[in-house]
C-alpha cells in the first residue's frame, strides 16, 4: 500500500492542470456577488528611447478589493530595424497577438477538463496581415490596424476531431481578448502635462 | 577642437532617438512599390499546463521577403492566483494593454520627432475595466471584453500643453494597436487534429 503524501493535494480528476471546480464555484458566488466580478487590468508604460517602451504589470482590481500579481511582470515593446529602430522588444501588434494566442489556448484548457478531455499537446500560429500604407499615412483608405487574423491550431487529445473543434469554438465564444479584437472597444485618452 | 568619433554616427537632428527621416523615405518608397507594405505579423503559442502558455515572436514578413527580429521574444501567459490558476504570466487581457500602451507611446514620440519637440518623459497608465461575468458565463448580456480602456497619459516636454495634446491625438490616429482595440478585425480559427 503506498503511503500517503500530506505534502501535496492530490488532483486526482484534473486532466489538464486546471482548477475547474474553483472556477464553477467562483461562478456560483460572483452570481449572489456581481459587483466582486467587477475588474480593473492594468499596465504602466514609460518610454525609453525611439519607438523603445518598458511596460509593467503587477497590480489589479477584483473581488472588491486590490489585487497583486505574484510578480511583477515588465515587457519591451519597440519597431524592428526595418522601420529604422532599435528592435529592442516585440512590436505593439505582436502583443496583441500573444494576447489573443494565451487568451484561447487558456479557454482551450478549460474548456476541455471541463469536458473531461485530457489534452496532450495544444499549439497555435497566428498571423496577422497589415498593409503598412495605413501607419504610414500613405493611403486613408488602409486600415492601420490588421486586416485579419488568422490563428491555426494543431491540437493533440484524447477525443475526436469534432470534439476537439468544439473546445476551440467554445473557447472562442468566452474570450476575453477574441472579443476585443472582433469587436469595438472605447477607448477613452487623457493627457496632461508633468510639471518640470 | 574636439576629435571626430568615427565608430559613432552623428545624430545631431533627431531629438528623441526617432529616425524620422528614414521613416519619410519608407513612405515614399511604397508609395511606388506598394506591395512591400503589405506585411504579416506572427506568433507561436504552445499550451504548457492549466491556464499557462508560452508564446514566441521571432520572424514576420514584410518588404516582400521574410524578415526576423534580433532576437525571439518569449511571453508567458496565464491566470492570477484568485483563478484559481498558478499566477505564472500576466493575463491575455493585459498583454492587449501593453500592445495599446507601447503602440500609443512610439507614436508619440515619432510625432514628436517629426514636430521637433523634444520630450523629457512619457509615462502612461492604462485601465481596463472587465465584469468577469462575461467570460464566466453567469451574464449573455455582458461583453468578454473590456467594457471600455483609459489612457492617462504624463508628458513632459518642450512644448505646450496643447501641442502636447496633439502629438497624443496624431498618434492615435495612426496607431495600428488603437485601431485593432477600437474598430473590428477579423479572426478566422482553424483546427487541425495533431498526429499522435
Amino acid at each position: 500500500m503506498a503511503e500517503k503524501k500530506t505534502e501535496k493535494k492530490p488532483e486526482p480528476k484534473r486532466k489538464n492542470g486546471v482548477n475547474v471546480d474553483a472556477l464553477l464555484q467562483a461562478r456560483e458566488a460572483l452570481k449572489a456577488a456581481p459587483q466582486a466580478a467587477k475588474f480593473n487590468w492594468r499596465a504602466a508604460c514609460k518610454w525609453q528611447n525611439g519607438t523603445h517602451s518598458r511596460t509593467k504589470v503587477k497590480g489589479f482590481h477584483g473581488l472588491m478589493e486590490e489585487q497583486n500579481h505574484k510578480t511583477e511582470f515588465t515587457f519591451d515593446a519597440d519597431h524592428p530595424e526595418i522601420f529604422a529602430s532599435e528592435d529592442l522588444g516585440a512590436t505593439p501588434v505582436e502583443y496583441v497577438l500573444v494576447g489573443l494566442a494565451s487568451c484561447l489556448t487558456a479557454g482551450v484548457a478549460a474548456v476541455a477538463e471541463n469536458r473531461g478531455i485530457k489534452l496532450r499537446s495544444v499549439e497555435a500560429k497566428l498571423e496577422g496581415a497589415m498593409d503598412i500604407q495605413g501607419i504610414l499615412g500613405i493611403d486613408s483608405d488602409v486600415r492601420n490596424g490588421f486586416d485579419g487574423i488568422t490563428v491555426r491550431y494543431k491540437i493533440d487529445a484524447d477525443a475526436t476531431p469534432d470534439e476537439i473543434k468544439a473546445l476551440v469554438a467554445q473557447s472562442q465564444k468566452r474570450s476575453a481578448v477574441y472579443d476585443v479584437v472582433t469587436n469595438p472597444t472605447n477607448v477613452t485618452v487623457e493627457v496632461n502635462q508633468a510639471s518640470a
